[in-house]
């Protein structure tokens, strides 16, 4: 039987930080650098008064729209697609805006992964996979099967987790 | 540890079948019994030049902005939520129109389950719940726990399920 991989969406095939970065520089005309987000999130280090925007920019669906993808993804798991189910699954109810965004990003950077594979959801215990790539340590913990943490700056203090700091080493991981 | 059970929304919380038939009451002047859809779905019997549109109703977020809820649903499920965790599973895929809205539908109705417990999906064999309620038999195939056939009028001539007639009769049938 074929096994199973859920991959998450932001900060795992999507470059999410760099959009916070570009939006904070477009908004409040300060720069910063992605080193120096590091242990944190964007949100974590700007001045108490732009954290509330800054956190409700996934709110617009433009935020999804033309998000870059990380080198390797769509080349890899296009490779893991002939030998395992591919699930797309994204902790999208914090931000009800974004699904129509989500869905038409898969659509476009990933069309050989079936739309019935897509998992919007909010806690990723609910999911019967054998493998998760994922950022966020929180969801690894949910999760039943065996998880990667796809390594991000806001995670490089996170300990305890088997990790993969880009998308070729994946295969790898999996013992491929 | 409290046990899980995963809930649909199209036809087993939420009446679906009436709004199919007063849309299409609406679009094209015939009222058709419920009785009548016996068997199969409103657009498998309807005249073939109106399929498709039928078939589209969903695409439209009124569609679902205010569905009714099938009578006694919302006790039942409070009931339910006081010793499962819930979580709505929606095969919401197939009309991504419809995110916002059954997002909506749910939080108005079910206000005492939260977001992150809700699921949209395509396949529900990737739930990891211990019960599954829903009207679609391909559902509860593909699921890995226990499974309970909602009756709808498309399902009433399907076999080997167990089946609950009325949200009365649930709480009974996970031997409560």
């Amino acid at each position: 039987m074929r096994k199973s991989i859920a991959i998450d969406i932001d900060y795992t095939v999507a470059d999410t930080l760099s959009r916070y970065i570009d939006w904070y520089h477009r908004d409040f005309g300060i720069l910063i650098s992605k080193d120096k987000v590091r242990g944190g999130k964007l949100y974590d280090i700007v001045d108490k008064e732009h954290r509330g925007d800054v956190k409700n920019f996934p709110d617009h669906p433009d935020f999804f729209a033309d998000l870059p993808v990380f080198p390797g993804a769509i080349k890899t798991i296009k490779q893991l697609a002939e030998d395992y189910d591919i699930f797309f699954a994204t902790a999208a109810m914090e931000h009800p805006n974004s699904f129509s965004a989500k869905y038409d990003w898969l659509k476009t950077h990933f069309p050989f992964v079936s739309n019935m594979n897509y998992i919007f959801c909010g806690f990723k215990g609910i999911l019967n996979c054998d493998y998760l790539i994922d950022d966020t340590p929180r969801h690894l913990d949910a999760f039943k099967g065996k998880g990667l943490l796809f390594e991000a700056q806001h995670n490089v203090n996170c300990e305890g987790y088997e990790r993969v700091s880009s998308w070729q080493e994946v295969p790898a991981k999996l013992g491929r």
